[in-house]
């Protein structure tokens, strides 16, 4: 997608050939600033401290981790090492996961020498595959979009409510939940994206909106309170969002708070639509809401917030006295009775167990790139 | 309740006999300072500013406001203006409306040199009722927590959610949500109450955490997404929270962001209750969801962040990018079916058009001071 009108991915190896270059999405949208990743530590930093973020994203930078931990030693007890850093940064998307197995059967059986190369030419694919699987999630989704447009008063735009960031920012391009979104936006279907703030990071306002303001596509930033009463009044004609796990039965696990969106759309026959790559379902976890492990992050991303001074300045602001705990879930489990469709690569897909696995047969039989657990 | 060790209501008749005292509201947690109004425009900025807030305390507020305004100009004439230029203040409460009648009511009909007093013996009276009613109110609901605690694990603390600021912050004294988990406090009950930090304007992490720190009640801070993954996961035994309004079918119109947790409630089996003082119910609405009308603010709460830095200056941020849109609904309607009862002066009371109507009587049958609309 476009940065002040110059196409940019959110990752990409810099012009020395083998250094990584990302967007810190911790500056945004104050300040549009990239990081050049040269170690494996590099790496694990920016994942936890989510300079990246994003399931797709996250998977893409940790491919990358591995090439950068091998530049510096290639044996076996690097490569483990390496897979069980970066594996700890983040414990609840399965992307990661999923890449670094990608990444580990690329260069396993090589000769030494020939690892390095291998591990980016791996990770330069997992990340054009992202972006060829949101291409084909955002024509399957704009096609539903269009659908509903067709059923509007001529000249209403078509009202979608998100909820944390699942864009380009979250992908190496193009994004999950919103590739529907920009799809549609540019075969001329008039719409508008209620965007939810999505407190404790704020991912909602920072990086939802400042992407499709640079994208052109009409939105308003809305508290996370707020979309239950957009939907009681008729405001929202679907929701859509993204995932960090599904489970085999089609539990969703994503950003804090979608649960309470997805209540709130079956409370009001809203669509709740999931938009998500194949890598992100995890056929190994039979039951999200028992299963899927959930991140607790520092109570500091609650307590305080940062933004702009009217002057320019970048502050963090504290908002809880000092004395009272904080607690910072940072994912829940939708469970699948809530959600109208799986958005994926293959189209639309019920949140069956046995509709998932029909999909994404090749997964569910054992592919020759097992996940390993 | 205690601010500091000494016991301090929230509103006050100044020293000089005439000017009012209040808390302002807007500098807490991080700074307790008082404010001293003198005119009507004084008592109209501190309510439309949120310096005072709450559905009981603006109600007593509105009624000192009157007084004020007498004490300028007694006539009809400026009783009317008043009275508009009060109630055009805050939209959605209903006790705003209600006090005003009550203090009109009081004066209507006396010679003007005695109207001055009047009105200030209707807000004192007015101002003692909100406390006698919230002391009752905490009874009631104390009950209602220590057979659920004696239904818990022993040595578990009740798990109390709430929603906002329904404390006595949001009262004369007392609160009205938290009267019962500041009783059942008292009474020995543990318990530890989940504080929603309540986005736009965190009344729950400014205002509802505070003074439960100041109390000494266990509490945890969370992002208002947070509740329904708590639910899931049995973490919450109970959710209490305020109303602004409260339709004779028992919908209640209470802060954006409740009816979300009241689903979750209701898709966990968590009782969900509202602690409300009777002058909250609007007997005049029939259906709370279509017809109570929903205030909206300035873009600038929600794309904005007020709170202290390292350093100790208070600062605002700006977490949204510039140019993108932002909306500001302050409430919505939980409806009457999804809440498990209502905590009143008059003990617990279905959410049922009938048995309202029968707790609440004299206030259907057309009272001796009926609310003019």
């Amino acid at each position: 997608m476009k940065v002040d009108g110059k196409h940019t991915r959110t990752i990409w190896v810099e012009a020395d050939g083998w250094s990584v270059g990302i967007i810190d999405q911790t500056a945004l949208p104050h300040r549009f600033t990239t990081v050049r990743l040269a170690t494996l530590a590099d790496v694990a930093r920016a994942i936890a401290t989510m300079q990246v973020r994003g399931a797709p994203l996250i998977g893409a930078t940790a491919a990358y981790g591995v090439a950068l931990a091998l530049r510096a030693d290639a044996s076996d007890e690097a490569l483990e090492r390496a897979c069980a850093t970066l594996l700890a940064t983040r414990p609840t998307a399965v992307n990661l996961k999923w890449a670094l197995d990608e990444t580990v059967a690329a260069v396993r059986n090589r000769p030494r020498e020939e690892r390095v190369a291998a591990a980016y030419r791996r990770a330069a694919e997992i990340s054009d595959e992202d972006v060829a699987i949101n291409q084909a999630i955002g024509r399957h989704g704009a096609k539903l979009i269009a659908a509903m447009a067709a059923n509007k008063q001529p000249g209403a735009p078509m009202q979608v409510l998100t909820h944390c960031n699942a864009g380009w920012l979250a992908t190496v391009d193009f994004g999950t939940a919103l590739a529907p979104v920009y799809v549609a936006h540019d075969q001329g279907v008039a719409l508008h994206v209620w965007v939810d703030e999505t407190r404790p990071r704020n991912q909602g306002a920072a990086l939802t909106a400042w992407e499709l303001g640079q994208h052109g596509v009409p939105h308003t930033v809305i508290a996370d309170n707020t979309g239950g009463h957009l939907m009681q009044h008729g405001m929202v004609d679907m929701v859509v969002v993204g995932a960090d796990r599904v489970a085999a039965n089609g539990d969703v696990c994503n950003k804090i708070g979608t649960y309470l969106k997805a209540l709130a759309a079956k409370d009001n026959n809203v669509p709740f639509y999931v938009g998500l790559p194949s890598p992100t379902i995890d056929f190994s976890v039979s039951d999200g809401l028992t299963e899927v492990p959930i991140e607790q992050r520092g109570a500091d991303e609650v307590a305080t917030m940062t933004g702009r001074t009217a002057d320019g300045r970048v502050e963090t602001v504290r908002i809880v006295p000092e004395g009272s705990a904080v607690a910072n879930y940072a994912f829940d489990v939708t469970p699948a009775r809530l959600v109208t469709g799986l958005i994926t690569e293959r189209g639309i897909v019920a949140p069956r167990r046995a509709a998932l696995a029909a999909a994404f047969v090749e997964r569910v039989q054992g592919p020759s790139r097992s996940i390993a657990r």
